[in-house]
């Protein structure tokens, strides 16, 4: 037999017997690479490894470390859990696999009675069974008539097999079982010892939605227990912090898709919580000398034209309304044009500037059906949005008044994870941006100026700046680990140049203003979905949508008084509700403390023959006994404080803000 | 030669000679109504007093007195207007020519200097010259090609011409000028003695955008002094509370058509007066067991398909947007739609009923281009909107709840002039309405039972009911003497059915909730269009755009007093600014009077001595001197009291609500 010669990561090429697997290729190296290896990249394809090479090629071991060496381990557990699924439901049908560093997922369509969760205990079993039987998993080829015989009556494994290219079709035998096979596999079951079914949830044959609806099995696995225990973990820290699993605990919100993918329906509690901070973020900007503005959501098409979206953005924009007339209605997909018909409804004077326009502004993008997510990303949202317009020297304090306000709002909500960073144009590639070498070296100076003169912490990004002027950027991260832009400070040349802007300056002439595009708190849909996921659905008191319940021991003797203290508490603005359903008290209090209540109280004989109330706060096990009169001033100071204690505020915000 | 035969509105018949004029057919009746008279309606048609009858038929003769009369008058200054025109401007071209109960037009075009309303006079001294010489107007008939050639040059004229059925044109010889006629005509110029042009305005040529822009000349004429004089007073009083142009001189809102037509831009003065009446309206509700939602303006076509607007109210609906796949979203034209969604979330119980859904919702509807004014009639709005799901049993309760919430606020903005109005079913039609005979019946009283047990008078109107329900209006007027409704309230029986909504009833069995749609401020839009006019723009303190401005007297001596002053404004949530123009005194507090801020604070030197402030309040004549602590309470007391005299309102509305 001719010999193959193979090439290693570190460049030395070494020659073989044709026909030698990576199996015996990691032997050559090393005993120890070879009892972690588990499979291989052979000319950057992954293969089994014990599949015999016949041709020259390069060769990457991979190991148990490797993400791709877990991807083999996955693929062979969702082959395990399809035998067991056979196993236990022979007339079951099998749909996709897929397996990749989140986990894996097998695709069933059992008719009548779908896979439930429930099921997912007993499927573990049957797993747990080929795992201690140690079955060696061996590679066999099925001609395509062959296979297709062996999945009879189970059409979307026939449509897998009949879309692959050639005659030959390549299965795993599995002890006495024949499986379809998906990518490189382990060499024995053995291997398969620390997995979980995780969950079932419906997804379409092939993704597409004129498909019949499948029950998608979701899996995980891994090489050992700790970091299967790990994994679980974050998916339970993650799941408990899903805002859209929080939202439906809470009622805050839905989404029904027939009615319309990516529009979110804000129920009464998800409502209070918007409405707390639009007015709380209008109030401060109003104080911060911003003008708020109601604009359309609609204009001419032309407008976007001239604001350059239609040609640059087209693909995000809904599509324009024909009115007849040669007019044609567009959804606007950005506020800025529309600040920038408030800015031009008048001759503006260098004695306004900075002029600050402001909105929550509705706007509608189109997002792919997948990409959207709850209130996280979706086709109609309100943003938090304003701009102001700025002599060019104006620019650095600006600034410094944004980022201020900015990080006061950050810490009136308890934003503490987040990073600065302030994106430059290339200087390497001057020509693909916005033409003003004297601008850009100018504003992005002061940007970094204003960053240092506050003191606070950023990175720079050079190129990554938009074509029409530097920004910084706030990043956080939400509960599945996606980074997030939470707010934006953008510099732009280029509108105002479009819009032909003007201001009349001391000196009586006219002069281009800068525009600043800002969001504080980026749209209500993505803040709130923020805030849900960093406060686990606990909202501060100011935030909460009941800010306080009141259970009468006994509706009869005790009613009247918790009335009596609700009409107290409504009087001075708090959400307060007396909870009359006459269930036992246990139940009621933990049920107030389901729905993260910030004060249950508890009144009865004594409380109503004292004037007092029992209170507990959520998250705390005991009860506190105070008078009625103690309660409503700390309720009243809880939210007056945003829910922080007074003293931390002080000394890491204000502080940093003296500069 | 043949007698016609005359028949007279009492009824009675007699022989004229053929040829007769309505002149002598009013002189053989009496010498006063020949005196009195002006034209004649001839088998229904509006004739010339002098013209030939040839033919039997009923007469009425049309006197000074009808509005017909008014009309003849009008169509004959027109037609002296025309002749002025000519004089004053040889190549003018004339257009369209109209007259009617309020007044007059003539369009023209003079090319490259329009007519402007400087002119006017000059034209109307042409008139007046025309009137003394009381000249008769004489009906001329010539043909089509003589016709032409007499207005040569004038393609305006020519093209109405073009237009006229058959070979003769009916022409008027005034002296020695032969104008092309419109409608019955006066004998004699000396009758136009009490007449005005009153303005110019830009209008297409018949009404087409795509036409040029000719220049409008408005008039009225009046058969005597007195009339003219309270017309002029009535229109003078129109434009001062026209919150069109209220809304220009205090820079609330504009409409630019090129963006789009009927889609305002709310100024930030304008957005401060609405984010007022917002959070007013919203409290008010909440307080009162409303819920409040956010719900998307889109939905897919299908959930107005169902709700019947698409079937009924296409027409004033945007054009579906195709979005692929067989998707087509819609603008919505109304909210109920949407809270059925919020209804229809959860199973309902009884126990939640009436379940008050609310929301400031944004809508679209198509208004034709010519409707739209303003505010007032617009494309896009947001409506006070609310939607109650009761068992058919509490509609009675719930109807007089929502009453006592309506005059409520009726009564905090001031409101006094309205009518109530109740529309039920045509008893002798029930087959045009929703089919439930014992729900109609039993609903009707009810609604009529709450009036009743609150004291409020109401008109009934018979047929006036929707299909689906009966319903209240409120009734109120514009400025401009249009009737508008101001707040409805709408049972109906048919949406819970389209729906198919449930409750669970204390038997444990679903029935079928009725639902109630009521608006109490209709749209924002709308709204402050309304309290702009009734206000003529001097907004109560508690909806001012700017509550105070103080001046000081010398900003480099009293400046930091002011300022002092306004922070402690502020930090009460009053809008207050500081005048630092350094403009003269004078000018400084007139300009505070024309915008109308309800508080001017002047503060020199005495003030910043003795901590007081000079006080003029809006609409008076002389300043106060106080403290300024005093001033702080008083402004901050006004805004509480929405501006009204608190025993006043305690004596009004209260008193009746309390049934």
């Amino acid at each position: 037999m001719a010999d193959i010669s193979i090439k290693f990561p570190d460049g030395k090429v070494k020659a073989f017997p044709a026909g030698s697997s990576a199996a015996d290729v990691a032997k050559s190296i090393s005993i120890s690479l070879a009892k972690e290896a588990v499979a291989a990249k052979f000319n950057g394809k992954l293969v089994d490894y014990l599949a015999p090479l016949s041709d020259d090629g390069s060769i990457e071991i991979v190991t148990k470390k490797d993400a791709e060496g877990l991807a083999v381990l996955r693929n062979t557990t969702a082959a395990l859990l399809r035998i067991a699924l056979k196993k236990a439901f022979p007339a079951i049908r099998l749909g996709e696999v897929s397996a990749d560093e989140d986990g894996f997922y097998v695709d069933t369509d059992k008719d009548d009675q779908q896979v439930s969760a429930d099921e997912l205990d007993s499927l573990a079993v049957i797993v747990e069974k080929l795992v201690s039987d140690k079955l060696d998993i061996k590679r066999i080829s099925l001609s395509k008539d062959d296979a297709l015989a062996s999945v009879k009556g189970d059409q979307y494994s026939s449509e897998l097999i009949k879309a692959i290219d050639g005659d030959e079709v390549s299965f795993l035998q599995i002890g006495e079982y024949q499986v379809l096979s998906d990518g490189a596999q382990l060499v024995n079951t053995g291997d398969v010892k620390h997995f979980k079914f995780l969950s079932v949830a419906g997804a379409y044959w092939q993704g597409k939605s004129s498909n019949p609806m499948l029950q998608r099995i979701y899996g995980t696995a891994f090489y050992n227990q700790a970091d299967l225990d790990e994994d679980l973990k974050k998916r339970q820290e993650a799941r408990e912090r899903d805002h859209r699993v929080i939202g439906n605990q809470l009622d805050l919100f839905f989404v029904d898709p027939k009615v319309g993918a990516g529009l979110p329906y804000w129920m009464p509690n998800g409502a209070t919580i918007r409405r707390v901070i639009e007015r709380y973020i209008i109030d401060k900007e109003v104080a911060n000398g911003y003008q708020h503005v109601y604009t359309p959501v609609l204009a001419n098409l032309d407008l976007y034209k001239q604001s350059g979206h239609w040609a640059h953005y087209r693909e995000d924009m809904f599509p324009p309304m024909d009115m007849g007339d040669g007019e044609e209605l567009e959804l606007r997909p950005m506020n800025c044009p529309s600040h920038i018909q408030i800015y031009n409804h008048h001759i503006r004077s260098y004695r306004e500037l900075p002029m600050r326009i402001a909105e929550l502004g509705m706007m509608h993008r189109y997002e792919k059906s997948g990409a959207l997510s709850g209130l996280q990303r979706v086709r109609e949202m309100t943003l938090n949005d304003g701009h102001t317009f700025v002599a060019p020297d104006q620019i650095q304090e600006e600034f410094k008044s944004i980022l201020r306000l900015m990080v006061k709002v950050y810490d009136d909500f308890d934003i503490k994870d987040y990073t600065f960073r302030l994106s430059y144009r290339d200087p390497k590639n001057t020509e693909k941006y916005f033409d003003d070498d004297e601008m850009w070296n100018k504003a992005q100076a002061m940007l970094k100026g204003a960053m240092d003169e506050l003191g606070f912490d950023y990175v720079e990004a050079e190129g990554e700046a938009a074509f029409y002027g530097p920004k910084l950027d706030v990043q956080t991260k939400t509960a599945l680990g996606n980074e997030e832009t939470l707010s934006t400070i953008q510099l732009d040349f280029m509108m105002p140049e479009r819009f032909d802007l003007h201001y009349v300056g001391a000196d009586g002439e006219e002069h281009r203003p800068v525009m600043i595009h800002r969001g504080l708190v980026s749209t209500m849909e993505r803040f709130v979905a923020y805030l849900t996921e960093i406060y686990k659905g606990a909202f501060p008191t100011w935030l909460a949508p009941k800010q306080v319940t009141i259970i009468p021991v006994s509706e009869q003797k005790n009613g009247a008084y918790a009335d009596k203290l609700a009409a107290e508490l409504k009087a001075a603005d708090v959400r307060v509700n007396v909870d009359k359903r006459g269930e036992k008290m246990g139940y009621l209090i933990r049920d107030a403390q389901t729905h993260k209540i910030p004060y249950t109280l508890v009144v009865g004989d004594d409380e109503m023959n004292n004037g007092s109330v029992s209170v507990r706060k959520y998250g705390e096990e005991d009860s506190v006994s105070e008078s009625s009169d103690a309660f409503v001033k700390q309720v009243l100071a809880d939210i007056a404080s945003y829910s922080r204690d007074a003293d931390a505020e002080e000394s890491a915000v204000e502080q940093k803000l003296e500069n």
